[in-house]
C-alpha cells in the first residue's frame, strides 16, 4: 500500500483498531478469561481491516458523521463497523478448524494455539456478538443484509465442496463461490455504511457493487499471488492451491485455453496427489504459456473499472474526500503484493 | 408428557413444525442442495420444541395474538419461535463435533452423516438465519436478549472446559455452567414472547425467570436420567456422564456428602478412564448411598416451584389457558423419562 494512502487512512484504522480493544475489553469483563484470550489473540494481531475500513469510508463519502466526532448522527461508526471484522474473524476461525490450516497472519492459526473445540465456539461467540453489534449501531435494515451476507457465505463453501475435483469448473461456478465467499461480505461493508448514513437505495446499491467488485478482485489477485507471490511477502507457500487441486482462475483459465497437450498434462497433474505436490513450477509455466495468468489479472482489472464507475456514481454527486480514498483503495486491491 | 397436556400444545406444536418446514423450503430455494438437506435431516427428525413452544406460550399469555390467527399483532409468532429452534440446531450441530458425539436423536449426528466440515457450517447458517429472523420479527430489544443468551451459551462451554477434571467442583460453578448452557436460552424464548406481546418490564423479567428456573431443573433432571434413565426411553446410554468423568450434580453432591470411604472410592474412580468406564453400577450406588440422587431431584424440584411462583404472578393477572399449560410443562420437566 502507497504511503500516500496508507496516510489517509491511518486515523480510521487506528480509530477501528481503538474499538475492537475496547469492545473486547468489555466483553472479557463478562467471559471467561481463556475465551477473551483467544478473542484477542485471533482479532488483534495483524488484518487489513478492509472490511470496517470500507464501511467507514461509504459512511462518510455518503455524508455520515460529519466533522471529526461521530455525534452529529449518534452513530459510533468505527464501532459498528468491527461488526465486520469480528465475523471475518469468526469466518477463519471456523475456515481453519475445516481446512486444516496451520499458520495465520504468521502465527499459528486459533485452533492450533487453542484447540478445535476453542476454535469453534470462539466463532459462534464472535459470530453472536457482530449480529448484536449491527443490530443495535444499524437497526433491523443493516441486520438483515448482514445476515443475508453470512448465510450466502455459508452457501458459498458447500459451493465450493461440491466443485471440490472437479477440474473442469467453469468460470461462472468459480465467480459464483467468490462472488458468495468474499464479495457479498465486502459489499455488504459498503451498502451498510451508506445506508446508516442515510444514503437512499440507488446510492447503497451503487456502492454495494463498488464492494462485490473490489471483492471479486480482491479473490483474484489472492488466487494469482498463490501462484506469483513472494513468500516474504505473503507469509503463504507459493502453490498451495494448485497442490491441494483447487481450481482457482488462472487455472481455470489455463485448462480452458491451454493447447490440447499441455491442458491434457495439467489435468492429468490434477488428479494425481502426488503430482500435483512436485509440480508447482510445471503448472506454473502451463498456465502462464496458455496466458492464465494474464487474463486473470485482465479480469481483475475489468471489475476494478466497473466498481470504480459504480463508485463515481455516488462519489462525484457527493464530492468529498472520501471518494479518493476510496479510489485508491481500488486501486491497491490490483497492486498488493500480499 | 400426560395425554391432556400433549392434546393442549399439539396445535402450537403443529404450527411451529409447519413454519420450520415453511421457512427451510424458502432457504432451500436460495441455498446449495446439501445445505438444505443437512438442515432437514438435523432439524426436522425429532426434537421436543421447548423454546420455541414456551415463547409462543408466553406471548399469549401477555396478551399476544388474541383469537386464532396471529394477525392482530402483526407478529408471526410461530415463525419468530422458530428462531430457538435454529440456534438450539446450530449449538447440537457444534457440540456434536466437538463432543464427537455420534448418535442424536436416534440417528447419526450430523458430522457423522454429513462430515465435520458441513456440520460447522450448517450450525453458522443456522446461527445468522436465527438472528435475522428474531431481529426481524422481535426488532432490536429481542435481538439484544437472544444474542446475549448466545454469548453466554458459549462462555457456558468455556467454563465448563474449565471445570473438566475438577473432580471437586462446587455446586455454585455447576449452576454457574447450566445457567449459561441451558436455562439463559430458555429464560430468552419466555422472556422474548412476553417482550413481542407488549409486556412490560416486570412480567418480561418474571417470565424470564419462570424460563431459568424451567431451564434449570430441566438440565438437573437430564443429569439424573443419565444415571437412571430407561435407555430404551432416553435413546442415550446410561452412565456415560460419569465415564466421561463429567461432573453433574448428584455425583457432586455425592461426593460432598458421602461418608469419607465412600468419598475416596468415588475420587479415585474418577481419576481412572478405566475404572469410570467399568464402574458405573459401583458408582451409582455410592451416589445414591449419599443421597445424592433424591437431593439433586429435590433441588429441581424446589426450582420449578420457584419458577411456578414467578410464572403465577404473570399469569393471575392475566387469566389466560395458558397458564395452565405452563404450569403443566413446568410438572412435565420433572416427571419426564426421556
Amino acid at each position: 500500500m502507497g504511503r500516500a494512502l496508507k496516510a489517509a487512512i491511518a486515523s480510521d484504522v487506528a480509530r477501528i483498531e481503538q474499538a475492537m480493544e475496547d469492545d473486547l475489553a468489555l466483553s472479557a469483563a463478562e467471559t471467561d478469561p481463556l475465551l477473551a484470550e483467544i478473542l484477542r489473540y485471533g482479532l488483534l494481531q495483524g488484518g487489513k481491516r478492509i472490511r470496517p475500513l470500507l464501511m467507514v469510508l461509504c459512511y462518510r463519502l455518503c455524508g455520515g458523521g460529519k466533522g471529526e466526532g461521530e455525534g452529529e448522527t449518534g452513530v459510533d461508526i468505527h464501532r459498528l463497523a468491527i461488526a465486520f471484522e469480528y465475523l471475518h474473524g469468526a469466518t477463519l476461525f471456523h475456515d481453519d478448524v475445516i481446512d486444516r490450516g496451520l499458520v495465520r497472519r504468521g502465527r499459528p492459526s486459533v485452533h492450533v494455539a487453542y484447540g478445535e473445540t476453542a476454535a469453534i465456539l470462539a466463532g459462534d461467540f464472535l459470530h453472536a456478538r457482530a449480529m448484536l453489534l449491527i443490530g443495535r449501531g444499524g437497526g433491523i435494515p443493516a441486520l438483515d443484509i448482514f445476515c443475508q451476507a453470512t448465510t450466502a457465505l455459508v452457501d458459498g463453501e458447500f459451493m465450493q465442496l461440491h466443485n471440490a475435483r472437479n477440474y473442469n469448473l467453469s468460470e461462472e461456478d468459480y465467480f459464483r463461490v467468490i462472488m458468495d465467499k468474499t464479495a457479498r461480505l465486502i459489499g455488504a461493508a459498503c451498502q451498510i455504511g451508506a445506508l446508516v448514513a442515510g444514503a437512499g437505495a440507488g446510492e447503497q446499491e451503487a456502492l454495494r457493487d463498488y464492494g462485490l467488485c473490489l471483492g471479486s478482485a480482491f479473490q483474484i489477485i489472492d488466487d494469482l499471488l498463490d501462484y506469483q507471490g513472494d513468500e516474504a511477502a505473503t507469509g503463504k507457500v507459493v502453490g498451495n492451491d494448485f497442490c491441494e487441486g483447487k481450481m482457482t482462475l488462472p487455472l481455470i483459465l489455463a485448462v480452458r485455453r491451454a493447447e490440447e497437450q499441455d491442458r491434457q498434462r495439467l489435468l492429468a497433474m490434477l488428479a494425481n496427489p502426488e503430482e500435483r505436490k512436485d509440480g508447482v513450477a510445471q503448472a506454473r509455466d502451463l498456465i502462464a504459456r496458455a496466458d492464465g495468468f494474464a487474463q486473470a489479472r485482465h479480469k481483475a482489472e475489468g471489475m476494478i473499472a466497473d466498481g470504480l464507475a459504480r463508485l463515481r456514481s455516488v462519489g462525484q454527486a457527493r464530492s468529498r474526500p472520501e471518494l479518493g480514498i476510496l479510489e485508491a483503495l481500488a486501486g491497491y486491491v490490483l497492486s498488493r503484493e500480499k
